[in-house]
């Protein structure tokens, strides 16, 4: 017999009408009660909003009331009526209650009070359970759909491109291995070397940092294509914007230059943020609020001009700025923090890296809205961008967004075989194993172009989080890998 | 200057009109030509269909021309003319012709022959430029995006769960190892043994073979949430119906008894089938086809009696059988072609596990439609699994599906602490390490349930594709890791 007869908080907030006879099930965020009425603020997860629930003591029985404790989870049914307190315009008069299974409040981790962040990431199992995870998870959700709405409206098609790869050659960073080798007694050749031709994929495999030049393969038949998937970074890094396992979002396109690729980028975050203001309405208002108080805690100098729904409105009304990388270290150099010696690193000649501080200066003092930065040097960029006709720069660009950075980075690609195989020579990359790489510059080549968004970087643009791993279910970082 | 000038082939044939001056760009995938007269089919992987572009030799050098051979890339811009020929309505009549990439004929792969599907595997850079493949992963994409938009818009929130995880508890299979050690030279502890404190996680840690336990966890917050994530087995299965990294979408639902799942799992199925067969019009046409060639090509006895058209469309308008384990079994025990032995295993007891033969059988012979196998002995299935109260079964379901066999698998999941560790500990799975499972059955505990639906049976099924190799885009199996 089916169980799942209930109607959700937000269908009964949306739509519920006095009078009607509901069943909700959900968990007990809070009980407030006295002899004559015992007042439970209900929540399933499906809004942000708790319902509540409004027992009498003397109709159910003091050992069932009793289990009603923050975190337990209860059947409820009965009949909606006008609500007499402030707050939402109904509530639920119980008629019949059950316990679905109970949470010892002498045990149960998480108490209606404020816990610390760090308390929530150790227990990360439960941390959903609370209105700020609630809201992050809600909203990434809806970020997610947007992502895959925007290009399938746009006739771009979603390819799986390969996780264990054997393919380490885009050097974007350093890789997890993959084997099943016994890592205790691996087998060894005769040089002494470890075997590979044992291992599962008979050769070195490990962890893909990017589905980059595999989406490109794919986007030489299909025109348009994007592929969302985790992509890996073995790297120590211990900061508030770094997870060893995180979700890329790596559109290309053949047929774009790197104009085509600027306004796609552009459209898309713009697209999928507006997808959340719409979409989101409530736990962004819930997230807003909390972004303030973080806000107000710091110190003057250190808050940001807008609120978090302000900065969102503001993206997606308002045209990215363009500037090549040359007119950016321009406008640094003749900066005052710059001039003043306030950068860590001053920008003192063309070709130098930029570094966050930078990056937030053009964006937030600067020009106050999010920047493209095009152009960049080659020697601080990929083999696979395009070589511009200057001999120095390639067609590379970098968006940076407020308080966040470096949000998306992307290039027209090299289309031409004899400037990427120079590079590749140049940078030391062994054409051998990219032999299916460069056949795609052999066999009907055309311009082409994409990027790659941070899904959390994006995440944490929307909902306001300061640490990265707050943004993801289960963070994986140095010395992490619970759950 | 924006390059990306042009219309795609889908939309010009959706609704260019004649007279029309429009631009294509796109891959050359024949050429005919005489003296007066030259006809490229072009395609840019936007529909199945290739675009006639007419250009005159008179007007168009020789030099150009010679360079329009399969494969190469290029740049047309004309005028839609109503077509002489058969086939489509319009064609282009060429005023200028740019080459964007040649394919010299003597090299490139692909000429427009039939090519083994071995040889395409081994050119999956490539592949993804013939119908086939081009109609494969168009349909691909359908799926995937129908599946998002089926949970989104039942308020079903999607999570990413990890892809790395340090629990191989539920021992779905053999796992492929995590690691930044030196493999040549690992670290070892005061015992002999590998010193894992040493490595980037500071434990043990392996590719995740489901994201179900943690997918539960988010349930028990959210309500209803789906997952959509790689996942590994490190088994050396060289079959075609085995990969070593493969798509797998779970949906975990608190609230939802065995029949909810069920319910849930055929309307969803039902769902992104019919979702296909709507908006994959042209290519499902061309794959029903290609498997009709495919079955002629059978013995009589081994043809299917449907076609794929004919199959998807059953599938999505007919209700599926349901029936359990044991009158499966008696059903079995009673069958011809047990009774004559010719099953490869003969099933003559209940407990017996069932092979591909059986559900085949079922599916195919007895039933002639989609089963949902119900309640299976316990000893053959998982310890999540939720214990009927006949003390033998537990509340499973399998979905058999003609011509794949089991396309999902679920079950109602143990909610009641004492009943899970208890089957844990017969089982001698760890409590210790699954601490953070064990929480959720602490702490407001609730009937749940969920299932996992492997993405690649699904667009096998879909597409008629016989080798799960040839639907997802760089296959990873034994030995092979290429691209």
């Amino acid at each position: 017999m089916a169980f799942n007869k209930r109607i959700k908080i937000k269908h009964l907030l949306d739509s519920g009408k006095v009078g009607e006879q509901v069943t909700l099930m959900g968990w007990v965020r809070t009980k407030r009660s006295n002899k004559n009425v015992a007042f439970i603020a209900l929540n399933d997860g499906s809004t942000i909003h708790n319902y509540q629930v409004v027992a009498d003591p003397n109709a159910i029985s003091e050992d069932l009331l009793k289990k009603v404790t923050t975190g337990a989870c209860i059947k409820v049914q009965g009949e909606i009526v006008a609500s007499q307190g402030s707050g939402q315009s109904t509530e639920l008069t119980v008629n019949t209650l059950e316990i679905l299974g109970e949470a010892d409040p002498e045990k149960y981790p998480l108490q209606p009070k404020k816990h610390s962040m760090e308390f929530l990431r150790e227990n990360a199992h439960l941390r959903m359970r609370t209105n700020t995870f609630g809201a992050v998870f809600r909203v990434r959700h809806a970020l997610a759909f947007a992502v895959h709405k925007y290009f399938n409206d746009k006739g771009f098609f979603y390819i799986h491109t390969p996780i264990i790869t054997s393919s380490d050659a885009e050097g974007a960073g350093e890789t997890f291995k993959v084997t099943t080798l016994d890592l205790k007694n691996p087998p060894l050749n005769e040089n002494g070397d470890i075997n590979y031709k044992e291992d599962f994929f008979e050769r070195e495999a490990n962890l893909t940092v990017s589905g980059q030049l595999e989406g490109e393969l794919a986007a030489m038949a299909l025109s348009e294509i994007y592929t969302f998937g985790p992509t890996f970074r073995a790297e120590n890094s211990n900061t508030t914007r770094h997870l060893a396992e995180f979700w890329m979002i790596e559109p290309e396109m053949a047929f774009y230059d790197a104009e085509d690729n600027q306004d796609l980028a552009e459209d898309f975050l713009q697209y999928v943020i507006a997808y959340a203001l719409e979409n989101c309405k409530e736990d962004l208002e819930f997230l807003d609020k909390r972004a303030a108080e973080e806000e107000a805690a710091k110190k003057a100098d250190q808050r940001s001009d807008m609120g978090l729904l302000e900065r969102l409105q503001f993206v997606t009304q308002n045209s990215f700025e363009r500037i090549t990388y040359t007119e950016a270290i321009e406008i640094l150099r003749n900066s005052k923090p710059n001039k003043k010696k306030k950068f860590s690193y001053l920008i003192e000649e063309w070709g130098a890296d930029l570094q966050s501080e930078h990056e937030r200066f053009l964006v937030e003092k600067h020009f106050k809205k999010p920047v493209i930065l095009t152009d960049y040097p080659k020697e601080i960029k990929s083999f696979y961008m395009r070589q511009n006709e200057d001999g120095k720069t390639v067609a590379a660009m970098d968006i940076l967004f407020p308080g966040i950075g470096e949000i998306v980075g992307g290039s027209q690609r090299e289309e031409r075989l004899d400037k990427l195989t120079q590079r590749m020579d140049e940078l030391d990359i062994p054409q051998k194993e990219m032999w299916w790489y460069l056949e795609t510059r052999k066999f009907g080549a055309t311009p082409h172009a994409g990027f790659g968004l941070g899904f959390e970087r994006l995440v944490q643009f929307v909902t306001g989080m300061g640490n990265i791993r707050d943004v993801i279910a289960f963070p994986r970082t140095p010395g992490n890998v619970e759950f």
